[in-house]
């Protein structure tokens, strides 16, 4: 096994940062290997909005409800832009645009370009030692966070990022097992016994690990979150800012 | 700089493979590094399907207009899947999920997570010196692609990615500057100039190319695209396939 896939490995999203903050050489690599990733016909349809300001950090924190946002990390959010694409378009050509702009199609090609960026930023930061952790509850109110970073319209945040110095050292959360995630040629639907088995590891890592030891499997977990309706109003504010229309 | 870094700095999509086929070992490799991606809530709200019959592949070579994803590549097709998330639930507790299965947030998870770890899937193949593309033209007739690979309702397929030996070097696309897509604390919508800076680099790119030399600019590459209509159909499959409704 190389290096490389050493760090893939051994990630784990990582809550609490030292005071040490991320240099500049080190952002700047950062930042680079996002950009390097892969990209949808070109179109790096993609924006990451650093936030230093502490009013603003505390502000994300209270949407957020995680505390550690406002801490010492650093803290990025990654949007879905196809905003800069319509920049240089007469009025009559951003008329022209929008029927496509706004599609659901290009929704998928911003929300994924973006989470490729991410997904490169996150694994060049752990490479560094740095620690990571996604921070999807920015869509708790996303209309907020959208005010708060000033984005035009096309313009959307899919999620944040926090990283820094780690200060603790999380367990690692099982995964599926392969069987229940990759099939060939053909998908498998009947793989519920893969999922009771992966419900028997689940409920001996909550007994066992560290901290917050609890009684539960992943399916239980599974069916009380999407019993409870959450982040209904995303699909109206997604809209609202002219994305996946139509 | 780190190998890591530099494995990820070194990206370029590779269409053309050797017949030297990917080994067990190496995909197995390639699927421990997908999975140990982050995912939103511990959802885990993706699959992937190895296509390696050569009428499938065939098949989605058709779709994709791209011949080389029917040659030696190990080619992968990315879903959204909430499929498995409703395998334990009685029937009530089903009807109870839909709202919140069938919204926009979770089509954004299922979407992001697939796409971090697609990510990691490419990194990992990367740094074992494979070379990787994307392909995302299955969303050309993503109903078919659906029907081939047999999947059920909320699954959906996003992507696909070739693998393998690469058999050629192709230069690396530039970026677009640093300054036009990372902004500190909020947007900056006047960033004409910096893409108009682009458009220079990107046409001197296309015209010093090994091959496929041309007179083009990024925005005028963006006009194009966003003035004709494509892939308009995907808004309609993706929620007949139970995603992104309401």
């Amino acid at each position: 096994m190389n290096e490389t896939i050493e760090t893939i490995l051994n990630h784990r999203s990582v809550r609490k940062f030292k005071d040490t903050p991320v240099t500049d050489e080190q952002l700047s690599a950062i930042l680079s290997a996002a950009q390097q990733a892969s990209t949808s016909s070109y179109m790096m349809a993609y924006s990451i909005i650093g936030v230093t300001d502490e009013k603003k950090k505390a502000q994300l924190a209270e949407i957020t409800g995680q505390g550690y946002v406002k801490d010492n990390g650093h803290l990025m959010i990654f949007c879905a832009d196809l905003y800069r694409h319509t920049l240089h378009a007469t009025s009559e050509q951003y008329e022209d645009m929008l029927a496509n702009l706004e599609n659901s199609e290009h929704f998928l090609v911003s929300a994924i370009d973006a989470a490729l960026a991410a997904q490169n930023a996150a694994i060049a930061a752990e490479s560094m030692g740095l620690g990571i952790c996604y921070i999807g509850s920015i869509r708790n109110q996303l209309d907020k966070v959208d005010e708060i970073l000033g984005l035009p319209k096309h313009v959307l945040p899919l999620f944040g990022m926090v990283l820094g110095e780690p200060d603790h050292q999380p367990d690692q959360k099982p995964r599926l097992p392969k069987e229940a995630i990759y099939f060939e040629n053909e998908y498998k639907r009947d793989h519920k016994d893969e999922l009771g088995a992966f419900d028997e590891t689940i409920a001996a890592y909550y007994q066992s690990r560290q901290t917050n030891t609890r009684n539960d499997s992943w399916t239980d977990q599974m069916l009380r979150r999407f019993t409870k309706p959450m982040r209904m109003d995303v699909t109206s504010i997604v809209k609202k800012k002219g994305f996946n229309k139509q």
